[in-house]
């Protein structure tokens, strides 16, 4: 693309950058800010510096937070002896949007992906059995992603954990709540067959 | 959605409020900022903050540009006959690729649309009358998009250019090459009946 501005090319390569933004959507955007004025500029720019400014991550669970302890992690009526274990920070947005869990949470941070050079010494485990051995913490549930990343990471940690002597559970899977049968994937149906469930 | 950190929400509602970004995709593009070094944070606000204050308009055109007036604008071997009126620069880069067009550009900066407000007195108008007083145009073409504010804006502009003696033209519409006719909608389909052409 010739875009007869070096200013507005490389404003449009800085937004490509995004995961799924391509150069056609960064034009966009970059076209939708040129129509705005000086103060939004500013406080768009303010906004993303203070991201790295500003921003503290819990010095306990490894959520992003404002202060050093997270309001989650400060909660003394939250349930301590139960811990979930999350990518990041939109899984446990995500869990908290449910009201069914009263427990902590511990952000990995990522998930173990040989393909893309990310090992367990990537991910914020040592601050997590740190966390284990000084809190009493008697189940650790494996919130992560039904996809291979997240199943290596949970094969891990659950080895790990079990050594520690902690119950390690896993979220269920199978058919999702009003998904229909003939729209369900095969190993996602092969698996809900293979692990059902008494009826109730 | 509950963030857990007021920065994060600040920079998810700065980023919410491009067209077409929602909360959720807003969310997605913080998260890859915070991953990301802090060099490269301040270049995306660098980039942002030259939109304002560095970007020009090209005094004859509109178009943006780095200096006072464009490289189409300032390029000699073009066609000084014949200009043609577009929205805006995305319009000017797609005339561009086709390579099929040397003549000169106008960019009105929006399109007539009385249901948002926009009439003729926010368009560069004024500055194309006086372009077209003191140059040598004789042809006009309305590159506009097939809407209706394009078709307002266009019948607009069309009469007053007539009554400037200057010959204007539109582009054609019909068929999209490459179209099948089952898959063309009704209105264009006709349209192209009614505005068909001698067989070559």
């Amino acid at each position: 693309m010739d875009f007869s501005s070096r200013i507005i090319e490389q404003a449009v390569n800085e937004f490509a950058r995004f995961p799924g933004i391509g150069k056609k959507t960064a034009l966009r955007l970059v076209l939708h800010l040129i129509k705005q004025n000086e103060q939004d500029i500013r406080s768009l720019s303010g906004a993303i510096i203070a991201l790295k400014e500003q921003l503290k991550f819990c010095s306990e669970c490894g959520n992003v937070s404002d202060e050093e302890v997270c309001n989650i992690c400060k909660d003394k009526r939250r349930d301590s002896k139960l811990m979930c274990l999350v990518e990041d920070m939109r899984d446990v947005m995500a869990i908290e949007n449910t009201s069914q869990y009263r427990g902590l949470y511990h952000i990995l941070g990522g998930l173990i992906s040989p393909i893309d050079g990310i090992g367990p010494e990537d991910l914020n485990i040592s601050g997590l059995e740190e966390r284990l051995k000084k809190n009493e913490v008697e189940e650790v549930i494996l919130a992560l992603s039904a996809t291979m990343e997240g199943d290596t990471t949970g094969f891990y940690l659950a080895r790990k954990l079990k050594a520690m002597g902690i119950k390690v559970s896993s979220l269920s899977r199978g058919i999702a709540i009003g998904g229909e049968l003939e729209y369900a994937d095969e190993i996602t149906l092969g698996r809900s067959i293979a692990s059902r469930v008494p009826y109730e």
